[in-house]
C-alpha cells in the first residue's frame, strides 16, 4: 500500500500582487515564477521529493522524506529571497488525490488564495521516519512513442505541442477519475504520474484510453520506492526498458 | 497588418542527454530546464519580447526587437553557462502560425532534434528596425472568470488544475485552427495568445466555443504594439477593464 | 572544544575551461560562478552550514550537519546542471585551519586543480551524528562600526570599498596566523570568522590589531552551536547587542 | 582619451532589511545577493558592460552601451523579482575614479544608504550613441603568474586565498591612488582594472610595486574598446599572449 505525502504550495495573494499598483512586466513574472519553482524543486528534490510546477501559483509536491521543519525552512528561505511568500499544506494517504484534497482544505480553511491577511500558513502533518516504508510512493513515467520522429522533426513546433498537450490533457483527466492518480507534464513528451497501488492492467487500460480518445501513443515505466526520487528513478529505468524492448508497460518490480 | 517575429528555441539533443549515461535526477532536470527558460525569458523580455516555456526542450518566443546578433549572443551566453546548447530558428510574417512553421523548418532542415552533430545552429532572419511598425504584434491575454472564487478556493488543487487545463487545451486548439494564433498557458489561470489581426467577433466566438466545449468561462483583453511587451502590456490593461466592468472582450485600441 | 567540519569545493580544471577554445565572455563567467556559489550556499545552508565564495573557483564551506551522501548529491546535482564539475574534500578538527589543510591535501593528492583527468573526486570524512555536539562550531561575526555614516554616505563607493577591504585583508591574515581562524568577507561591511575555541581577550586583541594597522574600527559578536547556522545566528544576535549597547565584543554565551 | 560610463548600484536600505524583524539566515542573504549580482551582470553584460560584485550591497558597473532606459528597466525588473530594490547613479568621464565619485554623489544626494524613504532613485546621464567612440573603455586584466603551480596545488586553500587577496589589496590601492583606476577581484587569481588612458610604463610600475610590497608576481593584458566587453575581451587575448610568451605586460593594440 502506498502512503504518499503531498504538499500543496500556494503563493500568497499572488494574483492581486501581479497587477499592483500596475500590471507587472510579463517577462519578469515568468522569470520569477519559474525560478521560484526551480528553487522549490531543488530543495524538495535534494531530500528525495518531486515538485511539479502545475499552475506555478499553485504547485504540487510529493514530499516523502521532507520533515515538517524542512517545510518551515523552505517557507522561511523563500520569504527571505523572493518578493512573495508561500503557504504550505501537507497531508498523507494511500490515495494521492485524497491526500492532495486534504492538503488543499488545510490551506483553504486558513483563508482565500487572494486574502491579503493570510500569509505563510503552514498546516498539516508528515509521515514520521519510523513509519516510512519501501513502497510508500508509486510513480509512473509516461512518454510519447517516437515523439521526435513522429512530431518534433515533422510538424511545426506548435502542432507538435498540441499533440503532446492533448495527450496530456486526456491522460491527466483519465488517471485522476479512473485511477485516483495525479499526472503532471514535465517537459518534452514526458508525463509523471503519482499513483496509488496500481498494476499493469490499469496502465494498459490508460494507454488504450488515450490512444482511442486522441490518437496519441504512449508507453510507461513504473517504479516504487520510499521517496518520489526512488520510485521515479526506478520508473525511468523501466521506461528505458520500454524504449529498448518495444514494450508499452514495464513495472520495475517485475523486471528480471 | 501584424508582422510577428517568432523564434523557435530548441535544446540540442536534449532527450538523449537526459538519460546519458544513466537517467539524470528528475529534480535536477526540472531545475535546469526552468532556470534556462527563466534566463531566456529575461534576455528576450528585457528587449521587449515574450518567451513561452511550451515543452521546455522546445520554447517559442515572440522576438520583435531582438536582432540577429542578439540571437547569437543568447546562444553563446547559454553555451557558456549551461550543460546544454541551443539551436535557434527565426522567421516573420503576418500569420504567427506560418512564421513558426518557417522557423521550425529552418531548424528541422539543419538536422534532427536528436542529431548529436547538430549543435547551435542559428537560422533565419529578423525584421530590421526600419521595417518595424506600431501594430506588428497583437497579443490577447485570456483568463478564467473568477477562477479563485469558483475553483482555487473550492476544489482540490488538482481538480482546479484540470479545469484550467481543459480550458487551455480547447482554446489552444481552436485559436490555432480557427484563427491562426498561438496560445500559451503562462501560469495561474492565464493564457497569452499571439494573434494575427483579429477583431472582437473572433474573440467572442472563441470564448463561446470554449464555454460550449468544456464549460470554462473566460474573458480577454487584447492589445497591439511594436513588440510583444507593448502589445501584451496593453492587453493586460484591457483585461483589467474586463475585470472592473464585467465585460468579456476588450480591445485596448477601442477603449475610450 | 570545537569540532569544525570543513569542505573545500574546487571547480575541476576551471582556469583552462574559461579560455577554451577562446576566452569566454567575462559577464557569463561571473554570472555562472556566482549562481554556482548561490546554489551551493543554498544546499549547504538549508542543512545548517555556511558556504563562502572565497575565490569562486575554490570555495570553503563549514558543513557540520552535511553527511557524506549529501556531499555526493551536491556533486551529482551540480554536474547535472552546470557546464563544470566539482571536486570536494572534507575534513574535521578542533582547529579550522588544520581541518581546511587536511581537506585541501585530499584534493591535491587526487590531482592538480588543472588536471583535466581529475573530475568529481570526493574525499574525506564527516562527523557522524552521534559524535556531533553543542559547541562544535564557533563563529564570530565582525562588522565595521558605523560604516554607512563614516564611509558609504561620505566617500565614493570605491574608496569605501578600499577601507572595508583593507580592514578585511588585515583581519583575515591576523586571525589566521594569530588565532587559527578562517575569515571571509560576506558583503557590505561584514566578515564572518570560523574559529577554534577563543575567548573575549583574543577578539579584543584582534580588533585592536586591525585598528592599529589600518585604522578601521570593528565590533564583533560571537556564537557557538552544533552547526554554522546555529553558531552564526547566535553571533548575529550578539552583534546586534554591540550595535545597541555600543560594546565592541559580545560573546553570546555570556550575555544575560 | 577614455570616456568611461560608470554606474553605482546600491541596494536600498539593505543593512536594516537584513536584520528586520530578526537577523535573516546568512545562507539566504548570500544566495540572494549573489543571484542579484548574477542577474545584473547578465543584464549589463549582454549589452557589452561589466558589473563587479564589490561589496554586493554596492556594486560598480562599467555601462558604456547601456542607455538611461536600460537602467530604468533593470531597476524595474529587479523590483519585480526581488525582495529589495536598487538605486542607480550613473556618470561618465575620462577618469574612472572621478566618474564613480560623481555617480556616488548623485545617490548620496538623494539620501542615505539606510534611509528607508529613499527607494529606486535613478540619477545621472549616459553617453549618447553619437558620442561613443572606439577607445572609450580601457581594461587591464591581471592574474597571478602560475597561481595553480605556486599556490593552489601547494598551500592550503585559505593560505592561497591570503596570497591572492594581499596581492589584490595592494594592487587596488595602488592603481586607485597612483593611476586613477578601479580594480576588482573577479575570482580565481584574476583582477580586472578599469583604467584611464595608461601605457606600458604604468602597468610595469604597478607590477613591480605589488611584487615589492607583498611578493606576489602578476602579469597583465590590456585592451581598449567601445565597451567594457570589447576592451576586456582584447585584454584577455593580450593576457593569453603573456601566458604563451612569458611576457608580463601586453597591450593588445601594440601586438602585431
Amino acid at each position: 500500500m502506498t502512503n504518499t505525502q503531498v504538499t500543496l504550495v500556494q503563493i500568497d495573494n499572488y494574483g492581486p500582487w501581479t497587477v499592483t499598483p500596475e500590471p507587472r512586466r510579463e517577462a519578469d513574472l515568468q522569470t520569477m515564477q519559474s525560478r521560484l519553482y526551480a528553487d522549490i524543486s531543488q530543495f524538495v528534490g535534494n531530500r528525495g521529493g518531486y515538485t511539479f510546477f502545475t499552475r506555478f501559483d499553485n504547485m504540487i509536491a510529493v514530499t516523502n522524506g521532507c520533515s515538517f521543519d524542512d517545510h518551515a525552512l523552505l517557507q522561511e528561505s523563500v520569504g527571505n529571497r523572493y518578493p512573495v511568500t508561500l503557504s504550505l499544506g501537507v497531508a498523507t494517504g494511500t490515495n494521492p488525490v485524497q491526500a492532495l484534497s486534504d492538503a488543499t482544505e488545510l490551506i483553504q480553511d486558513a483563508g482565500s488564495a487572494q486574502d491579503k491577511n493570510r500569509r505563510e500558513c503552514l498546516e498539516g502533518r508528515v509521515i514520521e521516519p519510523p513509519h516510512r516504508a519501501d513502497g510508500d510512493v508509486q510513480i509512473a513515467h509516461f512518454d510519447v512513442i517516437n515523439a521526435t520522429g513522429n512530431y518534433t522533426d515533422e510538424l511545426n513546433a506548435f502542432d507538435t505541442f498540441i499533440e503532446i498537450e492533448q495527450g496530456y490533457a486526456e491522460l491527466m483527466r483519465h488517471m485522476r477519475y479512473a485511477h485516483d492518480s495525479l499526472s503532471f507534464f514535465v517537459g518534452g513528451d514526458n508525463v509523471i504520474v503519482v499513483c496509488p497501488e496500481l498494476g499493469s492492467a490499469e496502465y494498459e487500460e490508460a494507454l488504450c484510453h488515450v490512444e482511442d480518445a486522441v490518437d496519441v501513443e504512449m508507453q510507461v515505466g513504473v517504479g516504487r520506492g520510499t521517496s518520489a526520487h526512488e520510485a521515479g528513478y526506478a520508473a525511468k529505468h523501466a521506461l528505458e526498458t520500454c524504449r529498448t524492448d518495444g514494450t508499452r508497460v514495464e513495472l520495475e518490480w517485475e523486471t528480471t
